[in-house]
């Protein structure tokens, strides 16, 4: 992340005086997050870098370009320190909806793409986006979020190792699967190791974890946290020495409450950032992103500088990046912000590598189109998967096994182990449809097994839905009728990935992910507003909860309480026990 | 850093509360650097490694020792971030004096060891060091404080790059060349180059740098500094990203105004750490080592966690060592102080890797003895070289030379060019006893070049003195009578290093410094009582200023204004033009 010696001798020229500025932000006050003070001053730019940052105007030459930034604020571009880019939004479409807003670098999991595309296609991807206006660095998944056949060899640590040696690979992603850390899991802890030993973090995710269970989890190496939901939990992971990340997402917007651990409790804030955790695009077109945090902030009182420092700075020293970002401090990439004021935190400019990249909210420069399939990102399904038999999807039940476990949903994604009474016909579930009850069923685009389950608290009058959109990527079938069920798969199947409802006969809505299963090529705007549309639908065939998207996430996933429908079968998170096993499951 | 595979095990095991803790600090208010906070709770050590803060009792087992420190604070061990541990004391003795007092953690120039004992034989001592209950970790520098003929051989980068790649040399030590990395130097630059690559820290020196100067230094690519010497200086680098040591060394002793940054300015202290820089061991037995900056900080208004985070945490961040030392967090080393307040900041107990290592000010563990020959570290004088001739001190003038450039020391360490009418005698001057001018020669031990000058503002009365601590550990001459020159210079000869003064044909003060010429191995208490005497014998000899051992060191640097006596002869630092070159230098 160094310049080049070419670049590294021009910057010193310039910060010298002796090489005129390629761009010159003049005036202003500067938002310095290494000092907390607004200072007036000037920046100037050379290579993509800030060569100086002071009240002179000794690096001015006839062509360096001019911004007059009088009366504004000068901010560092804002770092969103843990982020999932593929909730519907691609990395390249989620760029058109964020830059403008001020956000300059995203440190993302590479979970999906890594899964789909392998660690060569990820790496090649990785690359490509180097071009974007927006600095993605990556952390690289030492597991999956839901155990599948094949896993093991999938995330083998010889295949994360030329990962981790990237230079935009700044450590692990969250290891969701907490209770295998405390427990001292040979291959995350191996993997743990790995990274550290190569100067990398390692981000933690201890969703539920209590004061006492989240000791052996640090021992076990994580760094950071964002998994807290209460002023206590964030005390909790700070006291312990865990960098801790106030949560604001689509799923869980605890940030206010969260904030009180500044605000009344009185922390330092020092090794406190703050996240969106990846929202959807409804829920980021409403609220932002990193602005939007900073603003919830300072409503509930965090002085603008602390909060400032919160997703700038702070971040940045965490991931060991504050050399090349987080500041505007001499040799840091140029990623500034001309705020009008630090309450809305919106810039009216947005300079990245000393380019302006968006102004008034909008996008200044073309993105590069990406040609995915190049990365082997579109999921396949195999040749002689069968989808069109309404029979593949409802769960087997011998009239001895008439009460069945049952997922039952309580929120938008916990669930309870309900015991119900099943109706059998021919051998299977015949879920009345007055009772809520829908089939749900997980099939392998491979072919080889099926997981079956009943499922309530979800959407009581939805006829049919299909969706790759799920921590497993394969094919998460949903509804009461079978027979709508089998016509939105094999829509689904049509469209390469994606989400269809289908009523009846009639198909209500659909969206394509062509990209891994989980992303739409559509534009950040068109996303939006499909987002909308589908919380909608669902609504209207009775989900009651407040994020579809991530009820559909991780509906699959084997790391939330209670009751998942994963590749392995039926399976109780807590206890890690199978309750129904999956049909033709290598891992059975 | 880390720990071992078993040992990491292990500690997971104790923090579930499977495996009985060795150490268990019961009861006390935890000083939570992460948090801020002073909260109660217990902490819990296994392999030197702290795997339980809390509140909880499950790490306590039937062999676990129990050190109760109900009523105390239990903090984290101070860091010194930036020293030269090579005052007199040596690194063994010095944690004699500081590790009672609470520091546990001291970043370390390597630069007299590695002159004289070279990369091999500098990473064997800092082996052998580890075995001390003081955590040392280093610093490599690129470069002497003094050009001289070998010098560039000497710090070639494949020489310091097996240094850069040990887990204990965590950047490279202070450049005082400052100019030169403004101009782009080659050799600097690379050296920085390199040793950012591999994730190390760079450590600047500016002293005396304007604001438009420091520009170029900070995109040189120097991530730290310690020269601030008023509050406006602390602001210049902290707004350039430059993170900020305020210092409080026996040679300037500025915290109490470089605070007022913190207290007046208000500017955010994350980015500040303090250091002594390496205080006269008569300061140090004073003022105390981190322990006594931290009162000096209370006592001008700082709060006391945002003192102790400057100490701790925050140049545990600034090294990225912060998973290793540096706050009372899990997986670091339990090096705990028990405090009964945070206004003297005097532990009563000091526990370094979970082990009581002092108590009540005093050592309770026996220091390893170091077998310095070993290393190379006793300075060499060719067997040719002829001390005993007095003529070989003074300045060679030409009857139309009369009018020399002389040194005129203004304060301990700043001087200033004087312009002397000499009178001559025998082709030398022959200065006015009176006059307050004495002889200087800067001897090379190798005997192939002498440089000669004046010097005036020193020491009047000085008869005859002689000393190898300086910045060359070359031999230096000064007095004022040719004979007790060469008696002084031929008894720190007979010493193999040290310093040495004569009245007359009498020895009035000697200290032997067989390590590299710059260090005793005298205990630290009899250190201090050598200092006292020498800077009593001084001062009755004339000298005005108030740190002899500084002084010293300086005069023959190549970084302080004006004058300087260095191996290429009597130098203008500020220009680098050599005024009287030395006699014999290979690099005339």
């Amino acid at each position: 992340m160094l310049p080049g010696p070419e670049e590294h001798a021009r910057l010193i020229e310039t910060a010298r005086g002796d090489r005129p500025a390629e761009l010159f932000v003049r005036g202003g006050a500067i938002a310095n997050v290494y000092s907390g003070e607004l200072h007036e001053g000037s920046v100037a730019v050379t290579g993509g870098r800030i060569a100086y940052v002071g009240e002179g105007v000794g690096a001015l030459g006839p062509e360096t370009r001019v911004v007059d930034a009088s009366g504004m604020i000068v901010s560092p571009g804002y770092i969103e320190a843990h982020f999932h880019p593929w909730v519907l939004y691609n990395p390249v479409s989620l760029v058109e909806g964020v830059l403008p807003l001020g956000t300059t670098t995203i440190v993302s999991d590479n979970l999906f793409f890594f899964m789909q595309m392998g660690p060569e296609r990820f790496a090649a991807m990785a690359d490509d986006l180097k071009d974007l206006p927006l600095l993605y660095l990556w952390m690289a998944r030492l597991t999956s979020q839901a155990k599948f056949p094949g896993e093991e060899e999938m995330f083998a640590l010889e295949k994360v190792e030329p990962l981790l040696l990237r230079d935009d690979v700044i450590g692990t992603a969250e290891i969701t699967r907490w209770p295998a850390l405390a427990a001292g899991d040979e291959h995350l802890i191996s993997g743990i190791r790995m990274a550290k030993a190569l100067g990398k973090i390692v981000d933690g995710h201890t969703g539920g974890a209590s004061e006492s269970r989240l000791q052996p989890v640090a021992a076990a190496g994580i760094d950071a946290d964002h998994e807290a939901i209460t002023r206590k939990e964030v005390l909790n992971r700070l006291r312990l020495g865990i960098w801790t990340m106030l949560r604001y997402s689509s799923l869980r917007p605890d940030l206010p409450e969260l904030l009180h651990a500044v605000t009344e409790d009185g922390v330092s804030t020092q090794h406190l950032t703050m996240t969106t955790d990846g929202p959807a695009p409804e829920f980021l077109a409403k609220h932002g992103l990193v602005d939007g945090m900073l603003r919830v902030a300072v409503e509930n009182g965090v002085p603008p500088m602390q909060a400032l420092q919160m997703v700038t700075i702070n971040p940045a020293t965490l991931f060991r990046i504050d050399g090349q970002v987080g500041g505007i401090g001499i040799g840091r990439q140029a990623d500034l912000l001309l705020l009008p004021d630090l309450t809305t935190f919106r810039p009216e400019t947005v300079i990245t590598r000393g380019r302006i990249v968006a102004e008034n909210g909008e996008l200044r420069v073309p993105l590069p189109r990406l040609d995915w399939e190049k990365y082997g990102s579109r999921p396949r399904f195999d040749a002689g998967l069968e989808l069109a038999d309404p029979a593949l999807y409802p769960l087997r039940v011998s009239e001895t096994e008439a009460e069945m476990p049952m997922i039952h949903l309580r929120s938008a994604v916990i669930s309870e182990r309900r015991d119900v009474q099943v109706r059998v016909e021919d051998g299977m579930a015949a879920p009345d449809e007055q009772g809520g009850l829908l089939h749900a069923a997980l099939v392998d685009r491979g072919g080889t097994w099926v997981s079956r389950a009943l499922i309530s608290g979800f959407a009581s009058n939805l006829d049919g839905f299909a969706s790759t959109y799920n921590t497993t990527t394969q094919l998460l079938v949903l509804g009461r009728r079978p027979q709508s069920m089998a016509l939105a798969a094999q829509r689904v199947r049509k469209l390469d990935g994606g989400i269809v409802i289908v009523k009846g006969t009639e198909i209500l809505y659909e969206l394509a992910l062509p990209i891994t299963g989980m992303m739409s090529d559509l534009p950040f705007a068109e996303v939006v507003e499909r987002n909308k549309r589908l919380s909608k639908a669902v609504a209207e065939a009775g989900y009651e909860h407040h994020d579809i998207l991530y009820t559909l996430l991780f509906l699959t996933c084997d790391f939330l309480p209670a009751l998942r429908l994963t590749p392995m079968g039926l399976l109780d998170a807590k206890t890690f026990e199978v309750l129904l096993p999956a049909e033709g499951s290598p891992g059975r």
